[in-house]
């Protein structure tokens, strides 16, 4: 198994996460730099060519791509310990919890959308910073509301970690990068705290990948 | 079972197919008018935190939000005909090709993007269209791509319709408000023809609903 990575993907941080909590390491790890535009390159596009992180490739030379697809095919091919509960309406739940940060915030604050940003608009490193922090909080305010459920117990779900909860984790991350303070969501910010107690989610901290800024 | 729903919505469009290919009829359809805000009244707010539709309401007031949350939930509540196949794999290529459209592309062509932007940014309609066409054409070249694997057969993921036909029928709706033309595509183009020939896609058509515009 061979994953296409960089250290600042929030995506590729997800799928770390589940590997880890799955027990699998992949034999390469295939540094991807989005900073440097590799994911536009020829190699990678033949990869994948909408030109993103994560890819995990299987042995059989299967691609897999979209980093909510690869979290439930590994939930499928490996299914201990599971990613989603096992009733119909709280597997909805955990899903749409983890497409509010997979769907409606990350894809505006990834590089391809910073960019576009920068050339048409002309908006400069505070405005993509102002532009990101905006859609964040956004979410962050939406999730709040949403776990303020009696659906939610230790973490996002009940009391066994979910999708929902590798995305929030996802979610706390890009709150750091885009300088949005978690304070003002209390069982976001607790869930979070919990969640990075756990090695799975610790060590895939991707402050702790190859590549990555030191002493931040 | 209830619907929140708006005629422009292709979150929501998504999930009328699902239904229609379920044969399940929704006891009542509520209209959240997202060009007028309805979605920001507190009484939906309520019902979805995050100002988003579409939610389905269940029986037992069970609250579902999120489209693919949604499609997964009435797939696993109602299995036939399913909506992904069964291999672990090819459930995985189905899953990512629905998240190129419903991940990456339509959450940035949403209306509390394009009003942020034409806030933010000043971009004008001619501005906003531009926008959505670029992030369209992207994914469109993108999925293209994909859609030339051997994988594909009469529809996305081989001769089932699954996740990957009800996402791209919305993609290529969204390329119709944002003025993009699908011949550059024509393995996209082919599938999005084949699945309006389906009464389950042709009547949930977002033109064909209460509210939309005449003669467009």
């Amino acid at each position: 198994m061979k994953l296409f990575s960089f250290w600042r993907s929030l995506a590729t941080f997800r799928v770390r996460i589940a590997l880890n909590l799955k027990g699998i390491t992949p034999d390469e790890i295939v540094e991807i730099n989005l900073l440097k535009g590799d994911q536009r390159g020829d190699s990678f596009r033949k990869v994948n060519p909408m030109m993103a992180i994560p890819s995990l490739v299987e042995d059989d030379g299967t691609v897999l791509f979209e980093s909510l697809a690869i979290l439930e095919y590994l939930d499928e091919a490996h299914p201990h310990p599971p990613l989603l509960p096992k009733e119909p309406k709280a597997r909805a739940r955990a899903r749409a919890l983890a497409q509010i940060v997979a769907c409606d915030t990350h894809p505006l604050t990834v590089p391809r959308v910073r960019e576009y940003l920068a050339r048409e608009y002309k908006v400069d490193d505070a405005g993509v910073i102002k532009w990101g922090n905006h859609w964040l909080s956004e979410a962050l305010a939406g999730l709040e509301t949403h776990l303020q459920s009696p659906e939610t117990g230790r973490y996002c779900q009940g009391d066994q970690v979910t999708v929902a909860d590798i995305c929030l984790a996802s979610q706390s991350v890009g709150a750091f990068y885009f300088k949005c303070d978690l304070a003002p969501y209390p069982t976001v910010k607790r869930i979070v705290d919990e969640l990075f107690t756990i090695d799975a989610f610790a060590r895939a901290h991707p402050l702790k990948q190859p590549g990555a800024p030191a002493g931040v």
